[in-house]
């Protein structure tokens, strides 16, 4: 069990990497919406601070709730400045979710970028956690990418939680790097480290980014808001996907579930909906008429066909169903969700049951 | 297949980091003494050029030797001096074997050690190649130190070739981190590389060592010299072994295998013996007699012992073998190899057929 926490208000200190983007902002949500968190197994406690690190400042909402608080700048220059590093992590900090990281697209176009970003960045991000001597507990977003296959290099038809990660970009790689430094660094006693293998999280509210796997929401986002979309993979290629909300259920689990149900096992895959673009835009048309399918491009582009087909589809996530984590029952219940939770952004959506 | 060796004879330029320690030595003799090199999998070429990396400079019968080269200094200094580094590493270069590591038990005890000379010297090591742009043979030493079991956390009986590594001590974790940054740096074409996972090396010439495996050596080498050595785990552990041999075997296959022969999985577990201190200490005295067993002190080291027995012992090392590659067939018949290769270091041995 952990010590009692170590804010003086007897509250819990949470920093988030990547706390400004869509998973750290819809975390940060979700923590202070519950308003207590549970640190790896011990009694609940408050929430009494949370520290939201990333290169833009959160919005002035958050900003508002006088338990957060920012420190804005590159992650990996932060980090490596010891005095500018004290502005996030201090004595203390409980709890760490690390999901700050150059994303697949961009580390296969600039590998320099992901090296820094995603490998020597979560690197500084442990030894700066090392230094604090209080071993607080590390939630680092890994991925799905840490499975890949290759020409004579092929995947189980199922992904099991001891298959062999063989990534197959550098981002998988740099993720599967990450796992292994969390889980040496919690060996030693360094930290208390779960690495959570992400599912790619469809629907992402706001803009494309630069994933390969940006369409797994623009194809949706966009023709619900009346804008033209592409798929550039074949209709019929299988993706595997968590909504946001079940993404944050295991992120939160994370840091919430005790060594002892966690297991040995630093890293853990996520569960999975296995689906279809064609079966997603069918789902779309259910929920939004044929005038949102209509807005659909199917062009496949093979620079993005590449890096997604080497990405497993069905996942069978034994641990994670073991800690109450299930996936999404359907893509159609993912779209109802992301109309209700988003309606100014969404023209074209019919209603029906949610 | 390979383009033609880049040396201005026409030979091969062949570097060999840790080139001064004993399996860099003896893997350097090797090379000079087979006089040629199939580059992965194109015809032998001359050995025109071998150079060799190391804190020390190598022994004088190698320097005499015109063909041979010596930097000294510290791997991970000298790599990111980017004149020092060119020193060994230029554009004629087109193999290089990654042989420099800080050992398990340093490694255990003083991690930021391990973390620059294991993981970060291989990563600068790679960006050095990778600077070059000519793509050379990059063989890195993993090791079987990539597997481990703790509690909650076992290994299958026989380690196979797609068994998931759970690295348990900080020096398999580096190596377990190296091989997917050589694995990532092969597929973008950065390096040719190839990780071999040695096994440990018994019986090693020469003094102990740092490493948690190094009674493995001692505890023959010591009383075949008439000097007592001390076997720190109990006489029935079973241990993976290679002979020197075999070990440099692993070695020149792995730079001389074409990239279809060895396939898309970057690293490769070599064979091993699988056997236990009592069985070696019995080989021993048939060899040496009574008199050399009797120098043996069995005297546990729950430090050494905690090391040891995370490691797996029983190896199927099925891909190995399709390459050619042998454990060998008895461990008596390893020492005989030791007693006949190392007259000077052995006074007890009573002879009997070789």
């Amino acid at each position: 069990m952990l010590k009692t926490p170590r804010c003086p208000t007897g509250g819990c200190h949470v920093v988030i990497t990547g706390g400004a983007g869509f998973l750290g902002l819809r975390l940060a949500r979700t923590l202070l919406a519950n308003g207590q968190l549970s640190l790896a197994g011990a009694p609940p406690v408050a929430m009494a601070k949370l520290t939201l690190v990333d290169r833009v400042a959160p919005p002035a909402d958050l900003m508002a709730d006088e338990r957060v608080a920012a420190v804005t700048g590159d992650l990996h220059e932060l980090l490596t400045h010891k005095d500018r590093a004290a502005a996030a992590f201090d004595a203390s900090v409980d709890a760490v979710f690390h999901l700050a990281a150059a994303v697949s697209g961009e580390c296969e176009a600039d590998f320099d970028l992901g090296m820094r970003s995603n490998l020597a960045a979560t690197q500084a991000l442990l030894e700066v956690c090392r230094a604090l001597k209080t071993a607080p507990i590390v939630v680092f977003s890994s991925s799905l990418a840490v499975f890949g296959h290759a020409p004579g290099l092929p995947l189980p038809a199922v992904i099991e939680d001891l298959t062999l990660p063989t990534p197959q970009s550098s981002y998988g790689i740099q993720k599967f790097i990450g796992e292994q430094l969390v889980a040496d660094f919690s060996r030693k006693g360094f930290v208390r480290g779960r690495s959570v293998r992400l599912m790619t999280v469809s629907v992402r509210p706001g803009r494309p980014n630069g994933a390969a796997s940006s369409f797994l929401s623009g194809m949706l986002r966009e023709p619900l808001a009346g804008v033209r979309a592409t798929c550039p993979v074949p209709a019929d290629t299988p993706v595997a996907l968590s909504s946001p909300a079940r993404t944050i259920q295991g992120l939160v689990c994370a840091a919430e579930s005790s060594d002892e149900a966690w297991g040995p096992r630093i890293a853990l895959t996520l569960p999975a909906l296995t689906t279809t673009p064609a079966e997603m835009a069918a789902a779309l048309e259910r929920v939004a008429g044929p005038a949102a399918t209509a807005l659909i491009d199917w062009t496949p582009d093979a620079a993005i066909h590449n890096i997604v087909k080497t990405w497993p589809a069905r996942i069978n996530a034994q641990r994670a169903r073991g800690l109450g984590l299930l996936p999404e029952a359907s893509f159609e219940q993912i779209i109802r969700d992301y109309v209700r939770e988003n309606p100014e952004a969404v023209v074209l959506a019919t209603g029906g049951q949610s």
